[in-house]
């Protein structure tokens, strides 16, 4: 197909990534639902070959062919990287999927802040295997302002903060900054970590050391960025980066046989994603 | 951008994968090149990002922003796997970026067979960057049909084979048969590997598990894909497959210092790219 004919018809969603020069296009069957929220405009489209997709002001959130990767590694890396997670929180994440790899785990309470409960009302209805978790005890679901709930929460509160949040504009920019990762510093305990997807680490460099930037000056110590592929992610290449006090991001615990249904995390692959390229290494050589 | 104003200037490139109900849109300055060889149609374009892009058929096969990750992933693993590569042979690889890297090691020679020598030329114009081996005394660059010259050429010759090929349509779709594979491991000397570009291991699983069980068919023993991001690459996460008689393909010589300009590879990198996923790992457990 050469550039001057191109995907003209309605068969196709597509997100323009402008500021990468790139797009993505995904076929669809039907669209679902759509719906303008007081936060972001949700849509929700059958595809031809990535089952259903959830799409928020124009960005591909989830699919049901590869959230499995996504979800995986946002939740388990964070938690084998823990001797013993107990309380936890996840901000953002409405669509209910790192809270269910999360409640795998014996933890003792998961609170998950999510601004726009409109998103795991719609995840409730066309992801329903990413909700299989929403009405565990230990499951507290709160749909409110995470940035203004950081703020009045007691210090030293989680094991484990984990920031599942859409991209560094709409509801989510406040969570890329560091007046909300002192926040989260605060309110976690001295030997806890927090992670926060942190974009793609080819096209997206340099928001990801801004980030590192940030957790850094917040007054975290130690960071790890974990790489993962993420195909309906712009560049199909995506990253994770933990940060903690005093706990060593490198070690982990490896005792996965509690763990049931895991398809992408393994111990090994959970060293693998904690290699960064040459080309990744110069780039974060001061921070 | 909802599902019904796509991309529709002459701004962009898309690549459609009918197949797999998704599609890839670059945006671009201007078309630098377009001819029709006896093969395929070849097109160059500048790009906003992605800096010059080649395209083969309507599928991008380089572009400068991310040409390395791939060219790094072809060669250095399976040089690396083998104690001492002396004779190389690169079947495809006409953009000359995988024989650049070949070139880094201490090898003896280096004998590329491609179909069409207009990619090579047109590397030469466009990628110079790629093709700063072409004239090293090693190097012989030979443009016929590796099909026909793996058939004609003597038993126990090479160490390595790269099959650096295009997709399994059109000029490529020969090179990954069984009668192919069994005049590579014929033409391989005893301790010898071969490697092949595998495609995506998430969008185009059927394809990975036909060509490991043709390899396996044609008589490879041992049997290792290799797991890389691919930005511009149908799913962004791809993959090689290395074969071997007799030579394990889970350990390597990590003596990097001799290799100059490495920007994705490092030791570390290999055994993490070694690494299946849980869900590769079932489907792979028959081959």
């Amino acid at each position: 197909m050469n550039n001057t004919t191109l995907i003209t018809t309605d068969e196709w969603f597509t997100e323009v990534h402008s500021n990468l020069g790139t797009a993505i296009s995904v076929k669809i069957k039907s669209k679902l639902h759509e719906e303008k929220t007081p936060f972001q405009t949700i849509s929700i489209y059958d595809t031809i070959n990535l089952g259903n997709m959830m799409v928020i002001d124009g960005c591909i959130m989830v699919t049901e062919k590869d959230n499995f990767i996504y979800h995986e590694m946002m939740s388990h890396p964070v938690l084998f990287s823990h001797a013993d997670p107990k309380n936890i929180l996840i901000i953002g994440g409405g669509d209910c999927g790192t809270l269910k790899e999360v409640a795998k785990h014996p933890v003792t309470s998961i609170t998950q802040v999510e601004i726009d409960e409109q998103v795991t009302i719609l995840s409730e209805k066309y992801f329903p295997n990413l909700c299989t978790s929403n009405k565990d005890p230990r499951v507290k679901l709160y749909f409110k302002d995470a940035i203004k709930w950081v703020q009045t929460t007691n210090s030293d509160n989680f094991d484990i903060i984990i920031v599942d949040s859409t991209d560094p504009i709409g509801p989510g920019e406040g969570l890329f900054t560091i007046p909300f990762y002192t926040d989260c510093l605060r309110i976690l305990k001295d030997d806890g970590i927090l992670i926060h997807q942190s974009e793609s680490p080819i096209f997206l460099l340099n928001l990801i050391k801004s980030m590192r930037k940030k957790m850094f000056t917040a007054g975290f110590s130690n960071l790890q960025t974990l790489y993962f592929p993420l195909p309906t992610y712009p560049s199909g290449f995506w990253s994770a980066t933990m940060a903690s006090k005093k706990i060593n991001l490198k070690t982990f615990r490896n005792n996965i046989s509690q763990i049931p249904h895991l398809n992408y995390y393994s111990p090994n692959i959970h060293s693998a994603a904690l290699i960064a390229p040459p080309y990744l290494q110069k780039e974060f050589e001061v921070i």
